[in-house]
């Protein structure tokens, strides 16, 4: 029997320490349900820039290409802000996501009821919160040429930006997002700004033809500016959402933000082969870094999307998931989720005791 | 002495019910203070569609070109959804923005204690709050050319709109911010994607460019996704924030939406020269139209900010403003704000009683 080839990619900021933990956990989780990992490391972001001038070194890219999936941490720091946007850390995330063809950005934000009082929202409004948000990844204004800064006929500046999708684009993220539907609530909501932008209204036209294919999933729409009232104001209505790339951007973080715990969300980025790349929400936090503060279960929770949607090995995904929500049930907190009562833990005696419950 | 000529859009839905109890105040208003008013009435939205088979009939912007401000209720309704783009209620919206110049929306987003409750958010993240939004408006992807659907090569369809801000424009919108900053708490956020789209690192250029001007106002700036996300979890972080058209469009009901009660926030819609445009933030609510259930109060707060940043009358701004204040503190609530122990109202009667506080 063959081995998962997994590449790890560190990143930058807390990177190092949470994905160290958490290859511990696969470790040993690996042997539990008898999956033989094979791990690889390789450079991204600014670790990449500092060790050969460019965020996403054409290596790091064939080794994932060769891998059967790829565990991202953290990207970033002040240290890289200032370099041209070619060397910035988050090129390499993006040119990463282009070069795996990771079209389909699947971030889910849960409300956990043991970190419910972490949000900002009262009780009422988040608990049994439970949505997906299902990105668009490689293309729309990310991507879409024209864009640069020009200087127009009268001598002045101006930057531009295209915000593009093909039919093909637009069917391709709609048939991962329905399916996901399927497997959830069966209910999704399509966002855009057909009102005003024409990319939109054929993003809408494409997604309700498709509808057509999935009787058992309820489609509905709605556009980008009430969607995100919707989340503030009744977050509870959604179950999967389905958006192009800057608005799933926008709203996946507003909606991540409402559990009041983004140190606990994980994400996957899919294409339709093989490698996914799985990565925590949050950033590098660049100002705890090393310091063995940071919360590792967003990455121990990107590893268990990475068994369940990227290996096939949803078992070992659950173990993980149900070991995470034990560990809080007993009361271990690390210092962002930290409330009175609970047990404050480093990074490092995280992955210890989830090892343990 | 001459008049003040205001033109008045009622629109759709609930508008021609929040509008007429909005003149009366106005007139009132305009025997206490001398404002000596002159109001016409015109077409726009739907009604203007179903009249004249046009959202902005020429004679309604030529008025408006007249007029020393112009006061527009609401617009849109389900009637007139399934009807081309060109045909729809909101293509009235854009063309009066950019028929009239109307480059600066400025739009508040604050908590007034006496309807803290109605908030989603915890009381104490969100007492205190008083945000002001600055969006450009007659800019960004809403405007920028190339745009439609076209066909590729390969023969399929492709959708498109174009992010384009020149530094001019970017330099006339930082100048309204940096100068409304100024008149608050002297902090200004300005808002974009920089690490990612070429637009934004122009816009970024420039409002730092433009901040050396204001050494008074402490100027920061913000990814969008970390925006959303920041308004959820800490909104009082704060003042003043500036923003293209798409991000205000977004952002500016995500703050509205904290307070709760959008049926409380107006706009002001400014260019270099008059007529303003003065709107509620909130819709037309078709469902609700015609039953005397509307809460008129932000149409109301609309008209003080018109006599405010239209017409040179803070006085009277100031009178309106605390009369909403006080009929609330009395305990006074349309519909959409009732909560237990308070008196409720229709829409008419609400404006009576502001009448008499
Ligand atoms: C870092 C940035 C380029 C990235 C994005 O905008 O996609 C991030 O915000 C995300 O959501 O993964
Ligand atoms: C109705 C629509 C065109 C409009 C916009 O997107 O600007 C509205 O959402 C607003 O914010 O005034």
């Amino acid at each position: 029997k063959g081995k998962y080839c997994v590449t790890l990619l560190p990143g930058d900021g807390i990177g190092p320490e949470i994905l160290a933990v958490t290859v511990d956990v696969l470790k040993v989780i690996g042997k539990q349900f008898d999956i033989p990992f094979d791990f690889q490391e390789a450079l991204i972001g600014g670790a990449a820039i500092d060790a050969t001038g460019e965020p996403l070194p054409a290596e790091t890219l064939q080794l994932c290409r060769n891998s059967d999936a790829v565990l991202l941490a953290a990207i970033g720091g002040y240290k890289w802000d200032e370099l041209p946007r070619h060397q910035r850390p988050e090129t390499g995330l993006l040119a990463i996501r282009a070069g795996l063809n990771l079209f389909a950005n699947l971030r889910p934000a849960t409300i956990l009821p043991q970190l419910i009082d972490a949000s900002s929202l009262k009780r009422e409004v988040v608990e049994g919160v439970d949505i997906m948000v299902v990105r668009e990844l490689t293309g729309g204004i990310y991507f879409g040429q024209p864009k640069g800064i020009f200087t127009t006929e009268t001598g002045e500046k101006r930057g531009v930006n295209t915000m593009a999708y093909t039919e093909s684009e637009i069917d391709r993220i709609a048939k991962v997002a329905f399916e996901t539907a399927q497997k959830r609530q069966g209910k999704l909501c399509s966002v855009d700004k057909a009102n005003v932008l024409d990319v939109s209204q054929l993003w809408r036209d494409r997604v309700t033809l498709m509808g057509q294919k999935y009787p058992d999933v309820e489609l509905s729409h709605m556009y980008v500016d009430n969607a995100a009232m919707q989340l503030v104001r009744a977050p509870k209505q959604f179950d999967t959402i389905v958006t192009g790339n800057l608005f799933g951007d926008i709203l996946s973080d507003a909606a991540a933000m409402l559990t009041g715990s983004i140190g606990m969300l994980p994400s996957a980025s899919l294409g339709l082969e093989k490698p996914g790349l799985f990565e925590p929400v949050h950033g590098s936090a660049p100002d705890i870094a090393g310091l063995d503060k940071a919360n590792p279960l967003a990455q121990i929770l990107s590893a268990a999307m990475m068994l369940r949607y990227g290996l096939e090995q949803p078992q070992a995904a659950d173990k993980i998931e149900q070991g995470v929500l034990e560990v809080l049930a007993q009361g271990y907190r690390t210092g962002d989720i930290m409330s009175s009562g609970m047990k404050a833990l480093g990074c490092r005696a995280m992955g210890d005791v989830l090892l343990k419950v």
